[in-house]
């Protein structure tokens, strides 16, 4: 409940890190220091691999910038690819999941873990997804409040009940993806991307990982 | 957990109200049903009092529309009248709180409960009168990722103990109040518009209000 | 979870206000110190408006004594007169609920938040109300205990729900006030006499608001 | 949450134990059913052993009555031994805590437990042997509105937080006894007691057990 | 969350409790502290009579230790024979539950409450009992990921929801029971031994009682 | 709260998959059907790379089986990969942390969430990694009974907060961490162990993934 506290200075080389993707200062009105620090940890950017330098220059080429959260593992480059690795696998390899609905999942967990940090860059997700950018909105507020299809809306009872009390799942959540027309593999696919949420919002709150500030205003 | 199910015919005198200020479909983007219903429930709107016809035309002058939490009180001129008296006496009267701070609170207790249409609606309040887009959203998404100096801080977090757990509200809860700066005349204030939001929100969320498609794009 | 500080000395104006209506000790017993201090807050006095120092007289004639949330509030008459307006017309205008069915809303509701003040206030008016102390009683201490016909029962569950989790509250849950006989107006009125008392706890608990003495002994 | 069901026709040898100690209806206003049956279950009275029914009548003789929770327990002579010896030991034997300490102890674990069976009776005995009526409605209500000494608050806020979170009990908790004046032996008497309603309120819970009704008037 | 603390030195003369039964170092691996001191608390053995000096050399003949919970109580003859009274009737006297179920309810029960000593001592039990060591785990982990019978599943449902939320039992929830073929009788016993560990557990976790370490071996 | 159904029949090309690195059926006592099925998903085993067959037969021959989770995810051998990558370098790679610590932290994050599969599997490691097989109970059970030093308990205090909690994490909980030694590359390890055990934990509990029987005798 503290007020927040004065960090200690950083490490100079860490500058490099930082500035990464976020060069022009393009969103002058963003007072709230996102811009300032990734991370509330001090660490140093690592010598990354050829593979992860083309990957973040593929980033900086089809979103104008790096992901503020690849550049808060870039201290590591091995976990920098673990990261990379599931992360891609889960949100783009071919699913009986949508895109959308797999950002649908990550926004309606992060919601519940109010994590700043996935909901300002999965919630631009949702809306340059969807084109609609009041479902990004109901996601990030209560997806319970959204006019949603049978299919989406028991796809994101599971997800958040798998967030709220994990302990509680049993066949009959199982039972009822399958009733909304969800395959074995499809439940899987919702299991690993709730799951793999729950660890991203806690990872971005234990470091105080901040958005890159372009994402606020993306498809509004 | 249910899916939303179908709404039963609606009263066709109903349509009166559930039309003002939202007119012109400005918004052909939304469609999440927002624009559809104001709320769940079917009421008639009622004959109001000059007073109100004129506050709901000020309201279009000033705002460009009567917000539709206005419109779902119009069922019933008295209560209409009782809410925006109470409503504007909180917000808008002479404070030691500034607006921005009420409307700080508004966004953190309704971040708290999860109301739609008070996130919506207050979200945009807090955009406009700060100038700060991404302090909006940190309201809404978790007020303690914010950098807030720690006036704020003490008065948000009071402000959502208060909504958590209302019975745990101590003599030290205030003194911490009084330390940040803030007299007793500032507490009841902080209380009284937590309190109120208390409120307001489950009004909402019991009845589906839905908030006006406009706020979403307001001081992005 | 500290132990209740010592106040600081407080405003000698305040003494006129904290008196209203209680100037006979009539309950020697009560030593608790709910007579000393209506709130924990050093607020003084305003003058009242002719209405409302015969609304107070009223009280006084009718009642034996002016409720303290009253008193508490006449520090501003217009904040008084908003408060005044908005309660009188949820719990005395006329509604498809009973003013009986609105008191057992108001503490079960208040029971939940553990509400000191409203609990024996409101307490007292359920016994009153019932003729029927041991309901008083049961509205307090658990509602679920009590023998309730089914409509009351599904009035105090969504009511109790709404305090609880309002972001959970759905057509299902409204689809069931209608089942139990509640038409949508009256929808309207549990919701908005549950989200008054949601604003009224926390106003209370977050003043330490103490009720007037005599509602202990009422109806017993 | 479903209303009340009707129950099945009970055993008439049952209805011996069910009058025990309440043959004189005195209290005609109690319509909340309270007299009608004890518990929820279906049990038949036991053939008590002298000693027990040597109790029953010291309890008519001193109390006007035998406490329903008793005529509960009649259904089997060991299970009511076992329950009288280790309630008398607890509540009554030689300790550092008073009985009236002991008292609110149980008053204010029963309130965290919403136990309708505790609270009517233990809200009586604090009622009596404080001879303070609103002292045993704070402990009903929320004990920490009450204005206690720093020793009693001490006590109950560990024995509250023993019934919430008894899996985050530590040493420094008991620090917090021993430093508002107890010894090791009273801690002991603060968590046996804590203990044993966090046993009784589930009991009476889980059986729907009522309270004699003139518990509700006694001490007002 | 504070560190464990260093503890005063004891008193001496509990050096002959503290040993009881555990004579032997019979598992130099345990280097958790468990063999050291029974529970944080100072109190020295009591002279006991001669019906708990025979019981306590009964549990060294046939269990080869006096459990720590035992000696615990020992400060105190009459505590110590109300607790064994009540023990032994409701885990070893006749009822519909076999002892291997009352023990089951034990370790859930034990389990939400996270309960070291119970988990320990009767997570044992549920092993020797069963000659399942995979039981137990599950008994102590969570009881819904074992392959249960829907009568034993429906038993824990209800021990471990009135452990919860002991305030939302009701008749609904009794008829569950009735109808996976439990007697009124039997709903009496799962209460009472779901309840006796809500004591237990709270006593055992406010005194930081330890459980001898023999029982980590048992039956795996 | 529903008793388990019975499961569909499965694909019998499952039964590959199923059988990997369990074949001899070792502990026959172990009836709670884990050896049955490791999910209760009907995925059909996919073709393995080359280095993902080198890695099963690595776990064959330095653990005598392949962990479940591993079977589990070969449906598919890019998500298998991934996730083979991630968890090594977590709990493997060079870190501030000892292998040890990262295995108490799966444990306590596990334990708070009551996931069956990596309580058993991590449980295991605890024990044997530590030689101490009390600290593996205490792990399970509840950590905050365990005599831990102020640095590890500070570690497990900042993860379980962090599982619990997310949206409360704030500098002071990682200046905690710093007062106890660790550096802010050590609390990066520390949340990201956490993290990725709220993922784990729920991939397996939405699974009903089954641990291989053998974990529970390892180590006693």
């Amino acid at each position: 409940m503290a007020a927040r506290q004065a960090k200690k200075p950083k490490d100079p080389t860490r500058k490099a890190a930082k500035g990464t993707g976020n060069a022009a200062p393009a969103h002058p009105r963003a007072d709230a220091g996102d811009d300032t620090d990734i991370t509330a940890l001090d660490l140093t950017a690592a010598q990354l691999s050829p593979e992860m330098n083309a990957y973040f220059k593929k980033c900086e080429e089809k979103l104008g910038f790096v992901p503020n959260v690849l550049a808060a593992y870039a201290f590591d480059n091995a976990k920098l690819e673990a990261f990379v690795a599931i992360y891609n696998d889960l949100m783009l390899a071919p699913s009986g999941l949508s895109k959308l609905e797999r950002e649908m999942i990550a926004v309606a967990v992060s919601s519940h873990n109010r994590c700043y940090y996935c909901l300002t860059a999965h919630g631009a997700a949702v809306r340059s997804l969807s084109g609609d950018p009041v479902l990004g909105e109901l996601m990030v507020m209560n997806y319970r409040a959204a006019r949603l299809s049978s299919r989406q809306r028991a796809m994101l009872d599971f997800a958040v009940k798998l967030t709220d009390k994990p302990w509680e799942m049993e066949e009959e959540d199982r039972e009822r993806l399958r009733q909304a027309g969800f395959t074995d593999r499809d439940i899987w696919d919702i299991s690993a991307v709730a799951g793999f949420f729950n660890m991203s919002n806690r990872v971005a709150s234990a470091t105080d990982m901040r958005p890159n500030p372009v994402y606020h205003r993306q498809a509004r």
